[in-house]
């Protein structure tokens, strides 16, 4: 890509359009601040914008992406900043436009069960305002306190309820886009069926702000859950433990959560949020299992058919929460590993995903490939859904070994993946790490397929330039 | 287009590719079969195909696709014919390419939930075989005794259920799809989440055989819910009827089934099945409540909570299905409404969608423009997801009327729809009797990513031309 350099008339036409204070530069933004938003949750990388914007509207991000279209300037979109492939990080500099502004719940529209969003809400904020009028956002990443809505959707997130109620992916009916040339349009309408055209939607949402920068969200939403059960089962054996998984599913329970932490996952968790946990020796795994619903004797009536999956494993003690401050302290356990890993050492995060049965497979291929390469990692995720995150520590590595040296076992756990009908990223998108390994999972006429959309879109590639492909 | 035409050079390849017995030609086929490829089930619409072509595997089909791409041959795939939009419909001649051969099921994959299929199989045929082994596939099309799975995939169909379980694009993991260009591609994995580059699959999902020919699907499954019931409920007022369909969701309830049918719906396909059915004077319209599970004593809780919404509406005696032949039955009629109005008169379909609770405003609509063009309608539908079928009559119309004359008042409808948050296809498609009207749902940048996208995948434009846009 041929990008122009950043001149100071286009600061100043900027300054124009989004106000003097909502314009960063390096001179004269507090260094930190303006450090972070070269930044996200990917490993120790940072990369300098040459402006960081934060428009409050459609119409002056619609103006700021026409000019840099014009010039030829790369523009990276920002949510939070919570990322873990590096999708956000202005790798080819120029301007990083921050949604932190569009943060408003437009409208619950509790006669069609849906809401209007901005994408800088919070995950966590809109879940709790839904549920105040008895509604139900599923998505709910571990980030879900701190991630916006609009990285969300960029790299279709799950969370633990992904297992039951679908991906951010699922509860998207129309999009408001901010197209590369600036243009904007509505992708859909505001109902749950539509079969009018190409779906501009679905290739939006996960499309890690290559296409276009959302601007306003219509989400879908259900009634509120009102009961659940949470246990936590400790298994002997960690293949059994993910041999489970498939079990309670063919059993016909379709549990909200169904959570696998290997031992060293759970434990560094524990520890770092100073909440004990009762670990025996001979502990290898654990699932965290959730079901939900609208009737507390139809979830007794579940859990016992769990338990009866269970029996046929070699499991230890299950822990049944049995009110609500326990099962947030388990809730908190599970959504604090990845912070707990951070804690203790620099690490790649590979979100492998493969068909749900094949799980125990995948992870002993990972333990397999680790201790052939000589690498530790931490591994735990949606089991329920295939999806488990490889935390490879960087512990005593030289720069060598993990800049290099990684790319060999890191390459053959992702042909694993793929081997057992599986792909690359299930949930935190390909954006700048995982984009060298993309043609282990794609073939090339696909490749050739997405640069073609690409260019429909963003003849210029302006648009978070860099990531995917 | 620049189309050319079919030489006997080409009749001849062809008959290389898939052997002599699966070419049809004008000449040598028997005159009724081969007209039948030249319609579906939409009005009485016909063109002729050059040809029609009956593959047995992608091979075949990669060939003769490219071969009609190295000469610009319009190739119209084809199902089973059902579709209500003229998608099948080949209106630049050339090939009819019927996958009416690839009508297995390669796998049922019980560990995984998951089923490979081709596009041939029927509906109902992959159905009832996941359901032997305790499995679920939701999309059943009123058509799903003859539709085929390709179509439903290429409509993105939907049905009864979809209000609870979703529509077809919403079980589709993974596409095996021959391109315009004949290369073949799998669009993504075998996984519940994916977030590995653009979204391909849903992309190819609703785009009515106009980006490639889809070969192969990888379904999601679900448990079969063991326990249903249904009930008739008999409305005064059919603004009643819409409305009560929004309070049942704000109750917390989400049923497997929510169906509309005004009185002359009902009325027409039980008599057109010579089932008895009592309709006292007085009732305008009925909805038709399904609810289902795995376990009986949540369902009586969950009817008697749709019992409480009904309570607050002017219904008459409500039909509690008490056993299976009594549910065929209603579902009978219900599915059978569309060829109940067939067999009355030649009749367009517009499958209005909304937001849920704008359906009373839709059929008010509906009714009143009707009244003021001189004509009238038989409306029904999945009001569940405001999703309503305006079935309008022939009747004695004259062809200037017919052709010309409904042309406004159908605008007026679907501006109706657009104003309320909605579109004009909700599970039907563009195809080619909508396509005059999808400016009204599309700004012109829509459509134009959308013909740039069609580019990229078909540059000669032979698949399917003359459709959508």
């Amino acid at each position: 890509m041929n990008f122009q350099p950043l001149t100071p008339d286009l600061i100043a036409a900027f300054e124009q359009i989004v106000g003097e204070a909502y314009v960063l530069t390096a001179q004269r933004a507090e260094a930190d601040v303006y450090a972070d938003y070269g930044r996200d949750h990917t490993e120790d990388l940072h990369f300098a914008p040459d402006v960081v914007l934060r428009p409050g509207n459609v119409d002056e991000i619609s103006k700021i992406v026409r000019l840099c279209h014009e010039h030829h300037v790369p523009v990276t979109a920002r949510g939070a900043g919570t990322g873990l492939s590096g999708g956000a990080l202005p790798v080819h500099h120029g301007v990083v436009l921050s949604t932190e502004r569009l943060n408003r719940i437009i409208q619950i529209d509790e006669r069609n069960l849906q809401a209007t969003v901005e994408p800088g809400v919070i995950n966590e904020a809109f879940q709790v305002a839904v549920k105040e009028v008895g509604l139900f956002y599923p998505p709910d990443p571990a980030s879900k306190g701190s991630c916006s809505l609009g990285g969300n959707l960029a790299h279709s997130s799950g969370g633990p309820k992904a297992v039951k109620y679908g991906t951010t992916r699922d509860y998207v009916l129309n999009l408001e886009v901010v197209l590369p040339t600036g243009d904007v349009i509505w992708t859909a309408a505001n109902t749950l069926k539509n079969s009018t055209g190409y779906n501009l939607t679905q290739l939006m949402v996960g499309s890690e702000g290559t296409l276009g920068i959302i601007t306003k969200v219509v989400f879908r939403l259900l009634p509120y859950p009102q009961h659940n059960i949470l246990m936590l089962v400790p298994f002997r054996r960690e293949e059994q433990a993910a041999e489970a998984v498939s079990a309670v599913f063919r059993a016909g329970v379709i549990p909200s959560g169904m959570e696998f932490m290997e031992r060293e996952a759970i434990a560094w968790s524990s520890d770092y949020l100073k909440i004990p946990l009762t670990l025996p020796e001979d502990i290898k795994a654990h699932l965290l299992i959730e079901l939900d619903g609208q009737d507390m004797d139809q979830l007794y009536k579940e859990a016992e058919q769990v338990y009866g999956v269970l029996e046929h494993y070699d499991v230890g003690e299950i822990l049944l929460a049995d009110n609500a401050t326990q099962k947030d302290e388990l809730w908190k356990i599970r959504r604090n590993i990845g912070n707990s890993v951070r804690y203790n050492s620099v690490y790649k995060e590979e979100d492998t995903v493969v068909p749900r049965a094949e799980l125990p497979t995948l992870l002993k291929g990972v333990k397999e490939i680790g201790a052939r390469y000589g690498f530790k990692s931490v591994c735990y995720g949606h089991a329920g859904d295939g999806n488990l995150h490889v935390n490879i520590i960087r512990g005593e590595l030289t720069d060598e070994q993990w800049n290099v040296g990684l790319r060999q076992p890191i390459t053959e756990i992702f042909e694993l993946c793929v081997k057992l009908g599986g792909t690359i990223s299930g949930e935190h998108g390909i954006g700048l790490v995982q984009k060298g390994y993309i043609g282990i999972a794609l073939q090339e006429t696909n490749l050739e397929l997405m640069r073609g959309i690409k260019k429909v879109f963003d003849p210029h590639g302006i648009l978070n330039p860099g990531k995917i492909f």
